[in-house]
Formats: structure tokens, C-alpha cells, sequence
């Protein structure tokens, strides 16, 4: 496999689609490991990552964990409940100490957009962005990325709808950047107040028409409207939200191909953006995306550590 | 050793004598790796345990890990305080993520009554309950078995009573028939809104009188009374249940036989429902149901794990 | 090395100048270890370390748990908004169970003066201070000690300023112990309500002008300002404090030897006690103080463990 230079995981934005397709190959070998009996390899043995999360976020925690259990790598967390923010600690401090500490690499999920460009140009460690505001997600469309290539073989040419709130979403962007860079046809569907018009620049089809979004796509990518954030100015009654763009078995039958096939970063909000049964249907890959976030979050850590140059996967 | 068939272990309800016996026995193997110097041995190397804490418990979660750690599994912590109960997750969704990422085991604790067995229904992994609601909370009552039985070297035939609000109480729940199942002669003691009247179908005696409760019996079990949440309509005055109620050396010394033995699932309000000499005397085996809540859980994991078929404890 | 007889790591009080050097030897020793590719030790396998920490600590906490994780410890970790004081338990509980539960080490951070030491009389547990309210925080003054050996090859007859709220510091007590039985000159300086009359007993020189404590000095070392919890009628204008007592470029200038050094236990209130580029120029050993604590912790885990009679570090 081509040797990975990055230092750091800041963005999709800053990967070419060679180091994409680089992170997914790597993806599908640390998959394998999850499917032994052992789901272990000693890999990162001795290397210390600290999780500072400063959202609250159980999932994307936890499968950062795992996959750095799974390489055997030991963990520090940092959580917004228990930092010294109460002390008055910058991120800044924060990092440097935990890099006097000798940590070799820094997860980090923060409000603030470009926290982790910011650390990473002051801290020696490598950091991983895992979630930075409204900015990128970048392990999540890397997880997404390697579901389609498990499922359709190639992103080239695949025609992908992402539908929701795509102004306040840091998934909707690292994704959609993502898949433009692997030829992929993207379109982006929401009301009005959750469309920005800078995505025009980035070449993708915009649309208010749900129907518009869902004939003839090979995949419809469900964002989650975050309900307990948004600022209610923007938000369109719920009621209104759910009756134009709730994706459900009714609208799926009637307007999209028979083998589409259905992803949502989670969690779900049931019976808001997406029906129960369409969540937990067939058309589904919702799981296969969790299981791919172990899969892709491991092949990160290993190749941002630098081992793979002189070690490899046992 | 005979084959331990069970997948789950929802409750002591759902367990056969030969079942319990097999729990206690591979317990005490476990035990023996504690008095090592290296209290850890490689079992579960490579399994990954999700610990879904629901209601706060110190304890009972530190005896879970300490003993996932001593078979060297990877563990993965989900408390209140810090779950996706803010993005509005159901436990449903989260254990079913849980299991997408590959844990192999979960162990919950979780205020509504039979959520455990609601998982197992539903996921693939392991699913051991840490206590749900006024229902079961099968691990105590394992460890107050073995407790009993390296005491006395037989359960049957032992003269047990439990004492305070067993109404409220899942250990005196799962105690109880547990005890019951091994053959225990057991009586029921404490205030009348404490008594539910349906315990007499289980072939239990029940009182409201302490001295009773007292006289002649081998073990006086005390459990605690929950004053953070307490219904006070049901509580009499606490004064009132002290003077009634509370095992102290006093009432020991004028009822109880000299070589009676004093058990708690703590942790102990001292001077309410346990007098402190009492709880520290020489009477009590508190802290050896601590000690063997580790031997109780090694042995559980060990056996729903499935390792045991074709390995075994080093 | 000559071996280390204390079962405690309670205060600087406790220790002799020989077991200062004989911690700080086997410290540097550790340090080595923080510099390999794989920074861990099989040391302590099997061994588990409490960590009871019933004050909020990022830095401190973390510490330690990196130092139990390079020497290859199982954690347990009890912190304060986690703890079973919401169900009424008490410290001596608390750690009595975790000695049942075979905790091997316990590591206590507590507000209450002598709580570690009260816990030493009771438990069979090594029992280490992390810090107990204004008393003692020997870890602290251990590794500003290996910090001032690296740098000065001895620290008999350095001559050290203390700076800051003595009054009210556990690090200023341990830090003023350890350096006199190392042969230091002290100078502890702050305004008059901050300097207690009984440091004199030490035989340390006490002033209030930041000249003085500054002039001719090898090493200034800052306290913290504790803002989040200091009592306001102690505490004299901030404004003024900055004026009279912040250590900043222009008093260095003016006073200071050109080689003098710089050194804090962390964290900064940069612009307050500390003006933010002194912090980070090249006169501050701060993060090397950081890196430091590590290994002091590391060595500390290590003697106490009485694993240095039987084997060694790998």
C-alpha cells in the first residue's frame, strides 16, 4: 500500500482522493480484525491517544475507544464535565500538557470550528478531528465512504441525496467534499433556511423537493436534525419539517428506485427525519455504518502513527 | 464442570439449582486468581464488554470492571452522566450501536424493570444484568450465595431471614429465590408497607416482629433502606423503623445465636438499618461479599463468554 | 539502589532526604522509559491502582493514570461527581471495599487535611496523596525536585523563591519541606495576608517585596492563584495583586539573574500570577515539570509496590 504522509486528520478537505482511497483500503484489512474471534492486534502497543471531548458525543467516543483498544493503544479522556475548564485551562495548555505527558496523538471534538487546525500547528502530536463545530467531520465520511465502497464496489458515478439540515452540518459538508472528490454525483435537499448557497460552488445540485432528492438516486443520506441545538429562528416547525421532509416508507415506495439504499450518521430521531420502519428496513446500512466507524477510526490511528512504515497489522 | 448452556443472565429467576451451582463453583476458581500476585489472567483478551450504567452505582460498576480487567477484556463505559440520553438515544439504539461496534457482552443496569431482557431480545451480545428496577439483581445474590457457601459449606437446609424493605428490594428479590432454589429456609421481616403480600407464594414466612426474625436463624441478611429514594408515604418515621428495626448488638446479643452471621449488599447507613460495630464486628461478612462480587462476575463472564468450551482459566 | 521501606507515599514530611533521592533516582531511571518508541513496562501487571480523586483534576488525575498505564496497571478510577456519595457513603467505605474488591493502591485526592493519612491506618492498601486540602501534595514538590536535579545536577544550596498564596497551597508546604531537606535556600513571598507566621519555624526567610524574592535567585518558582476558590476577604484586590505580585518580563529585566528560572504547577492564569510570555519563553520549565510527573509517579507506583525486591523494570 502507498505510504500515507499526512501528519494529522484535519478535514477531507485536506486529503486528495488518493489518501482517501489509501484510508478505506486500510479500513477493510482493520475490518477483518474485528471479525476474529480475537479482536485485537498489539499494533499501537505503548502509544498513548487522549479523547479530549468538549461536546457531548457517546457514540463517536466510544468508537474511537474501541478501535484504540482494538490496536492496543492506551487512552486518556478528556471530557467537558470533568476538564479543567472549571480551572480555567485553555485547549492550548490543555494540549501541551498533554504532549509534555507524552501523548502521541489527540482526538478531538470541539464546538469551536478549526480547533483541531489550531492545535495541530502548535502541538507535536498528531490530531484527529472528530467533529469541529460546524466545520467537518471527517471519520464520519470516511466511514460512510467505506460503506458505499462495500456496497457498490466504486463511489465513482454514484448518484448520493443528503437531505436535512446541510447549513449546520459538519457531516453533510466533510461528506459531500468527499464525495465530489470521488466523482460522485451529489445532490442536497432541505427547506429554504437550511441551505447555504456557497455549496453551489462546490458543483452539487440544490433542491427543496424531497421528490427531486429521491427518483432515480442510488442513495438517500438522512442528516439528523439536531433538535436540541438548533436555533428555533431557523428551524421551520417540526410539524412542517416532518410532513415535507420526513424520509418514510410512503415516500420511498412511491418516488425512489427499489434497491436504494438508506444512511444516517445517527442517532435517529424516529419518526422526525426518518420513519422507524425505514430506519430498521432493509434499504438500511445505518448498523453497517457503526461497524465501519470501529473499521475506519483504526486504520487512521494506525496510519497517522507511522508505524505502518516500519510495522504492520499482525 | 458441567456445561453452563445459558446465554444471558437476566435474573436468578431464570437459572436452574445446577445452574447456580455451576456459577458458584467456576466463582471460586476465579476466586483463587485474586489471591495471586498477578491477579490477572488472559481469558477474555480480545472481548470487549460494554458496561450501560443507567442509575449511579460506584460499586457495583467497580466489581464489573475490576473483573472484566482481571480476565483482561476491553471495556467500555456508558453512564448516565455521560450518554446519548441527551441526543435523546433510546437504549434500544444504543445497545444496538453497542453491538454494530462489536461488543461482545453488555452488562446494564437500568431503573425499568426487565430492560435487560427487553435487550436480549433484541441484540446478539451477551446481556447480564447489573440490577433493573425493584426487579433482580442476580449478581448479588450469586455473591451472597458464595458468601453462604464458603461459610457453611452447604446452602440447603440454612436458616436465612432478610430484614428491612423488601418491597422496594431487588437483592431481597433475587436473593430469596435464589436461596429457595438451593434448599434455604428464609424468612421475610420488616414494617408492613414494606411486606408485599405476593412473597408468600414463594413458600417464604414473613414478620413484622425483629425478634423473630432473629431468633435461631443462622444468617440475618439487612438490607439497605434507600433513603435518597425513599417514597415517603411508605416510609414510617425513620426513628420509628430504627427502634423497630435496626440491627445493633443489643437486640444480637439478646436474640440472635452466638455464631450468627451478619450480611449486608451495602453500602451500610450506618446506625439506621446496621448498627457500626455490628457492620464491623466480628459477626460480619460484608466485606467478603465485596471480595467475592469480583469472584462472582469473573465466573459469569467467564461462562456466558463461551470460552470455556474450548479453553480455560490459566 | 538502596531499597525504599515506606509502604506510604503521605506527605514530604514523612520522608527522609535518602528516600527523596532514592525516588528521584529510580525517577530518572522511569523518564528513560517515556522516551522509547514503546513507552510501557510490564512492571506492574495484575497490580491494580484506585484512583480516588473527590476534587476535580484534569492534569493531575491524568498523570497518574499515564504513569499506571506505562507500567502496565489496571485503573479504577472514582471521581468525585461519580462517586457513592450520592448514596451517603463514607471514605473509609469507600475504601475499604475497593481493599475487598483486591485493589492493590490508592491514589486520593480529598479536600480534608490527613485524609490520606487516615486512610493509611486503616487499610492494608498502599495509600498515595495526591493532594489533601492545604496540607501536603508530595507528588507535586517530587517532581519539581527531579526538575531542578535535571537542570542543576543538585539542589543543595539553590537558592529558590516561592511566590504566591502560601497560605493557602499544599504545593507551596511540600515543595518548602522537600528543598530544606535537600539543602535549598527559601525565600516564601507574597502580600501579608497570604504568609502565615509559622513558616518561620522552618527557618525560611519571609518578605513581601517581589524584589527581593527575585534578586540573586537561581529559581522563582510561581504559585497558582486559586480565583475559583479563594476566600475574597483574604484575597486583596486582583488588580493589585497583579501590580505587586504578577511575575512578568519587565520585574525579570529588571531584577532577575539572566539565567534565572521559571517554574509553576500548572495551570496558569496567564496574565495573572504569570504573564503569559514568561509562561512560554525560554526561562520556564513548566512543561518539563509536566513531563516530570509522569516519572516521579511512575517511580513512586514502583517502590511502593515492593515489586523492586523481587524484579525490576523490563
Amino acid at each position: 500500500m502507498e505510504r500515507f504522509k499526512q501528519k494529522h486528520l484535519l478535514g477531507i478537505e485536506e486529503l486528495s482522493r488518493d489518501e482517501i482511497d489509501s484510508i478505506l483500503d486500510t479500513a477493510i484489512i482493520m475490518k477483518s480484525v474485528l471479525e476474529r474471534r480475537i479482536k485485537k492486534v498489539p499494533t499501537l502497543r505503548g502509544i498513548t491517544v487522549a479523547n479530549l471531548f468538549f461536546e457531548p458525543s457517546t457514540r463517536t467516543l466510544n468508537s474511537f475507544l474501541i478501535a484504540e483498544r482494538r490496536l492496543s493503544a492506551d487512552t486518556i479522556n478528556v471530557s467537558m464535565s470533568f476538564s479543567s475548564v472549571l480551572k480555567g485551562e485553555t485547549l492550548l495548555d490543555t494540549a501541551r500538557n498533554l504532549e509534555a505527558m507524552r501523548v502521541d496523538m489527540v482526538v478531538i471534538r470541539h464546538s469551536v470550528p478549526c480547533s483541531p487546525h489550531y492545535l495541530a500547528e502548535r502541538i507535536s502530536a498528531s490530531v484527529i478531528n472528530a467533529g469541529d463545530g460546524a466545520h467537518e467531520h471527517p471519520t464520519q465520511a470516511l466511514l460512510d465512504m467505506l460503506t458505499l465502497r462495500e456496497k457498490f464496489g466504486n463511489i465513482e458515478g454514484l448518484k448520493v441525496s443528503i437531505i436535512g439540515d446541510i447549513l449546520h452540518s459538519r457531516v453533510a459538508r466533510s461528506l459531500t467534499m468527499g464525495l465530489l472528490k470521488e466523482g460522485a454525483d451529489v445532490i442536497l435537499c432541505g427547506p429554504p433556511t437550511f441551505l447555504p448557497e456557497w455549496f453551489e460552488d462546490y458543483g452539487v445540485k440544490i433542491t427543496y423537493d424531497l421528490k427531486e432528492a429521491i427518483v432515480g438516486r442510488d442513495v438517500i443520506y438522512v442528516l439528523r436534525i439536531q433538535m436540541e441545538r438548533q436555533d428555533t429562528a431557523f428551524l421551520p416547525s417540526l410539524r412542517e419539517y416532518i410532513r415535507y421532509y420526513s424520509v418514510n416508507r410512503d415516500v420511498l415506495n412511491r418516488y425512489a428506485r427499489k434497491d436504494v439504499i438508506i444512511m444516517h450518521p445517527g442517532p435517529v430521531n424516529r419518526g422526525v427525519e426518518l420513519a422507524p420502519d425505514v430506519a430498521d428496513g432493509p434499504w438500511s446500512l445505518i448498523l453497517h455504518q457503526v461497524t465501519n466507524g470501529i473499521a475506519v477510526r483504526m486504520a487512521i490511528l494506525y496510519l497517522l502513527s507511522g508505524i505502518g512504515s516500519s510495522g504492520g497489522v499482525e
